[in-house]
């Protein structure tokens, strides 16, 4: 049965050529960036509407108009998205913004943010036609992957770093993928994975290597603009690894508007990386349009040990058309901040998570952000399986 | 501002001695027993409506009318509830039962089922005027209470089995909650917590021993209904330690069939237990109404260590009202029962879930179940606290 996506064709985010969304497609195969879905938004927005999506299903898969996958055979869920949005009111009259809300992540399958991206990107490559998967993963996307390989029956090979903590390793293994530990960082284990591709034809799903992860993460901004009653904050704190969170409820805010669902205020968009490695903090501070990969990159927190994206430009793009900005944070604040949230609101954060509060404290500090404003942070995923950190 | 609540009164579920609901209680008074909450079901049913539920928020606070909270500041939520019911199909093609669903509690807050449980005792608790909150747990309910303490700012007091993973222990430090490890096991848990209760005043939110876990995890039952169109599957697998799940299920569906909502068609209850804890399989076997406590308990199911449950006979006899079972597997089975559902689902489970579909195999070779039977298995939480167990 066909689903009422309107895909139309995709486009390549950096030099614009378009291409079939109806086969498998990683880069652009004109200059090796990433390729965005474009849809039918005048059609999509006869149906998408406020009143049509207060009966829809608690999950991503509620945007259906605006997602790729044709086929509903071909939707994969584990009950991704729709994740609740917290206003943190201990915690905000703790640090002196009341505002301050937390869209809690790790409430997704595989606990946290990496289910959404990896619902789409999976039902997609089953959809048409991949046969075996292949991903780089600092340990979050990897599981993700893994349980939506097994809930298709599609097998999955993961690569991570070698001191990845156990608790990621024993979810994929659990979950039936076949996991490589790899000596390096995640940019290693992405040769390792090209590799597997050119010698048995797995199909690449690293993030915005394939246009669909990023299909998945938008709906963030989707959710987020939907349980504000279609408003958006002031601000929006994400922690950047790889940054197709970012680059993509930055895509969702711009489809909601040509819609209809909102009109042209958007947040500003703050990047949060670690002070051990922070390839985007720099690249802003330079006002360069790419970032130089980072070197000698270290961090306790996995997900953001990522020393080079291949979709900087747009994380960059983002920031800068929203007047946004981009704080490096040490991995000690992001230790002390998750005690500091934990206590506050209940939920125990990743420390990516906690990585938000931190940048929020330094830019309420500066007068970046007033008191009065409305401030969103993303958990990106759960503490426990980062327990060792505060063990 | 007021709920819809239509709570009347607590009822003892042993003696029938009734109760004014508007102040704190724990057993009954009279003969130490569970308090039930007891509703005006004939006003609940005016509002409580499937067209009504269609568009209400996606946590267990959709069922407001059978819930016992008064004020809707009191509602502590981080989330709880509306969990998803997967259609395990991969799943039941491997092990002849296609109509076989898994409802995933691991996407609760904290990971595990306690926190529907937690999320209404805090709620209750501080609406009544608790001033501390104390628990004693094998380890998910203690990171519940934890995080609703935290999320509202009252002092939890946790008391573990010394040998609980460290996940636990660290999540609920994270969380702010005051830590005790115990030598022994959940019971000897339970005496400290009693100490605390005489000597500080604390509230004691022990399962069953007040009335409002149980309205949390009740709420699996509403939604399983609702989950499946208004009807019940044939069979619920059921992982038992104190039995508050099984026992708020039973409740739910007396309460929906009075309200007009599902007919008279109950599931055969499945309980399932460690065969190193066995209480109730042993007592549903012999006949017996209580079960007596087992000596030497011990389980990798640190959810299932639970030697005595102060609500016995309610599990006893919702599993004979329902021409129900009682079924204990062994450790091994739980561990080599998680993998087979993980690859097969792309879900991680506790032992504690895995442990249903070891007795769903178990009992379809008896053929207690027929292939063509709806069975529902509950996957209480996730196996990522649980990581060291596949390490």
């Amino acid at each position: 049965m066909k689903t009422a996506s309107t895909l139309t064709h995709l486009e390549c985010g950096h030099c614009g050529a378009t291409y079939d969304a109806h086969r498998l497609m990683n880069l652009c195969p004109a200059c090796s960036k990433p390729l965005l879905a474009r849809y039918d938004l005048a059609r999509a927005a006869q149906t998408l509407t406020p009143q049509a999506l207060a009966s829809r299903p608690a999950n991503l898969w509620r945007y259906e108009e605006v997602l790729p996958v044709q086929r509903r055979e071909a939707m994969i869920t584990l009950g991704e998205g729709w994740t609740p949005l917290i206003h943190a009111q201990r915690l905000g009259q703790a640090i002196g913004c009341p505002n301050t809300y937390i869209k809690d992540e790790s409430l997704n399958p595989t606990g946290s943010f990496k289910a959404r991206g990896l619902s789409l990107a999976v039902s997609r490559a089953f959809e048409l036609g991949a046969r075996e998967l292949a991903i780089p993963s600092a340990g979050n996307a990897a599981g993700a992957l893994s349980a939506y390989a097994a809930a298709v029956g599609l097998p999955a090979h993961v690569f991570m770093p070698r001191d990845v903590p156990t608790p990621f390793q024993v979810e994929c293994r659990t979950l039936g993928a076949s996991v490589t530990l790899v000596d390096g960082l995640i940019t290693d284990c992405g040769a390792r994975v090209r590799e597997g591709v050119e010698a048995h034809g797995w199909f690449d799903v690293s993030t915005l290597k394939e246009p669909y992860r990023l299909e998945g993460k938008k709906t963030m901004g989707y959710e987020l603009a939907e349980q504000m009653g279609w408003t958006l904050p002031d601000v929006v704190i994400y922690p950047t690894g790889g940054g197709t969170g970012l680059v993509g409820m930055w895509k969702a805010f711009d489809e909601m508007e040509q819609m209809g669902l909102i009109g042209s205020k958007r947040p500003r968009m703050v990047t949060v990386q670690s002070s051990g490695c922070a390839p985007m903090v720099r690249a802003f501070q330079q006002g360069a349009e790419f970032a130089e990969p980072w070197q000698g990159a270290h961090t306790v927190a996995d997900g953001l040990r990522v020393p080079a994206a291949v979709g900087d430009f747009l994380i960059l793009r983002a920031l800068r058309e929203s007047h946004g900005t981009a704080v490096a944070v040490t991995d000690d604040e992001m230790l002390a901040y998750a005690r500091q949230m934990g206590r506050h609101t209940g939920i125990f954060p990743a420390p990516e998570g906690a990585a938000c509060l931190a940048a929020q404290v330094q830019l309420l500090e500066q007068g970046w952000i007033q008191p009065d404003e409305t401030v969103v942070l993303f958990n990106t995923g759960s503490g426990l399986k980062y327990a060792h950190l505060w063990a």
